[in-house]
């Protein structure tokens, strides 16, 4: 890993590394499709509507998720290939001999 | 993702979310049996042996590596383990349909 590579993936993994986050975005994933709407994740938690937001607001802005609006409401997804290079070295580990 | 789960993942990702812990985790996953000498990744940064200590004394603490003292030199081994619920998160998306 160089350290430009370095530099990318620790933003994306400090956007990721909070509890709500990391639950808004196994959910997204989780998802049909890779997909869910706003009013889905609202529903989800038991958090305010702007909180949901702006977490929402953090994961699309370092480039976790994109997002689209279609009719009343705004739908999120999954970026793989911002994921990609965190599950690389995640995924390093599960073949290493114990 | 339960909240609990959500509280764990967070402290292990806030722990590696750093250009400098991402690189020596990538470091110590890709050598011969996912184990590294200190002194061999001393030799691979540009940084103090204080400073490295420092970032490995945190990766250790969250949980990420096991650490062994074998003569004169202390080892490093990443704790699969810990990485597993990082591992299922992000390997989701690659599953998703683009």
């Amino acid at each position: 890993m160089t350290a430009d590579q370095a530099e990318q993936v620790s933003g994306l993994l400090k956007a990721i590394a909070d509890p709500v986050r990391l639950r808004l975005m196994s959910m997204i994933l989780s998802h049909q499709g890779g997909e869910a709407c706003v009013c889905d994740l609202n529903d989800a938690f038991d958090l305010s509507q702007p909180t949901i937001s702006h977490h929402l607001k953090v994961l699309h802005q370092a480039g976790l998720l994109d997002r689209e609006k279609r009719g009343t409401w705004v739908y999120y997804k999954a970026k793989p290939e911002a994921l990609s290079a965190m599950n690389t070295l995640f995924a390093t580990a599960g073949r290493q001999p114990s």
